[in-house]
């Protein structure tokens, strides 16, 4: 049976264009867009705040919350929206088989014991730029390099913080693929010749 | 066109009977043991030495080299030794297709503009403690942890001193397998199908 499988990425390496084909060839449901919107549901945050708060981090996590939102409690709006985007990944895999992208999904799902395979998807940076540069137009060269490392160290600090593992750790993961290197068509073959083998 | 292949591996993965049966399966060469050979003829050191010294690494590598099979260059036997098998994984990549397993053979090849895919080979340390028991016997359960974490120390020490790069870091590799949670079969599958499609 084809299992739940969870795609981490690099920001502009393809990962969320290769998880939404993998779960289309598969006909298995996609996660992403859609578990913000339950958690915004759920959590009573808007869509732009959980947008921004879901799966990137400052470092300043530790406040105490005041907001209109939530009670008196010493958590941020970010470990509110997290733990309301475990509940629902949770209960999404259990629905059966699925695609779900990021948000510590690889962990929350290793440590629940449900059976998942965890896939990383990295590029090189100049793989990376130009896929950015494609997507968002024509922002300045140095713009582009320092926004998509920016990103990176924003989920590396969110997985940190949630995980206390280090993102990209090679034993996190049964799979890692290079998409700059072998390409799109190539990564969404490999994984679901691989989800189909299981 | 079949390129050529270079796979890296923890120590009781299973790397090495991967890379074998990868081989096999495409009809390449299987370059291993054959390098050891071929560097022992060149260097003029005995494969027992180039095997201890050959891809492991006690970080002692800096000393005056006065023995017998070389000249009195500010050069270790382990540095004459990743020198001759530097120049055979060259010669050997530039005949054609092969199997070329570790020996920092991924940066090497990579250096010299040599087109290859890079694999690494992982599994987790249960995984990893029962092949090497199967393998070799009834050692103490915690020898064998010993062991393989020395082995992987003593290859990392290795491949950092001749590459400047950190081993098992994501982005050096183009695939990234888990063989402990996906089985010594369908890492030879994925390999293989990989690599036909190039």
């Amino acid at each position: 049976m084809i299992p739940v499988i969870t795609i981490n990425r690099e920001f502009g390496s393809g990962g969320h264009s290769i998880a939404q084909k993998v779960a289309q060839k598969l006909g298995i449901p996609f996660l992403d867009g859609e578990i913000i919107d339950k958690a915004s549901k759920d959590s009573g945050y808007c869509n732009e705040i959980i947008e921004e708060q879901g799966e990137s981090s400052t470092g300043a996590n530790m406040w105490f919350n005041i907001s209109a939102a939530s009670t008196m409690y010493f958590q941020s709006p970010q470990d509110e929206i997290y733990l309301s985007q475990r509940k629902i990944i949770i209960e999404e895999a259990k629905k059966g088989p699925c695609v779900i992208v990021g948000r510590c999904s690889d962990y929350i799902l290793t440590q629940e014991g449900i059976p998942c395979i965890n896939i990383l998807i990295h590029a090189d940076i100049e793989s990376r730029k130009k896929r950015v540069l494609d997507r968002y137009g024509d922002i300045k060269d140095v713009a582009i390099e320092k926004r998509i490392l920016k990103k990176d160290k924003q989920r590396k600090t969110y997985y940190k913080y949630y995980t206390d593992q280090t993102w990209g750790h090679y034993q996190n993961y049964d799979l890692s693929i290079d998409s700059g290197k072998l390409g799109e068509d190539r990564c969404v073959e490999l994984i679901c010749n691989l989800a189909k083998s299981f």
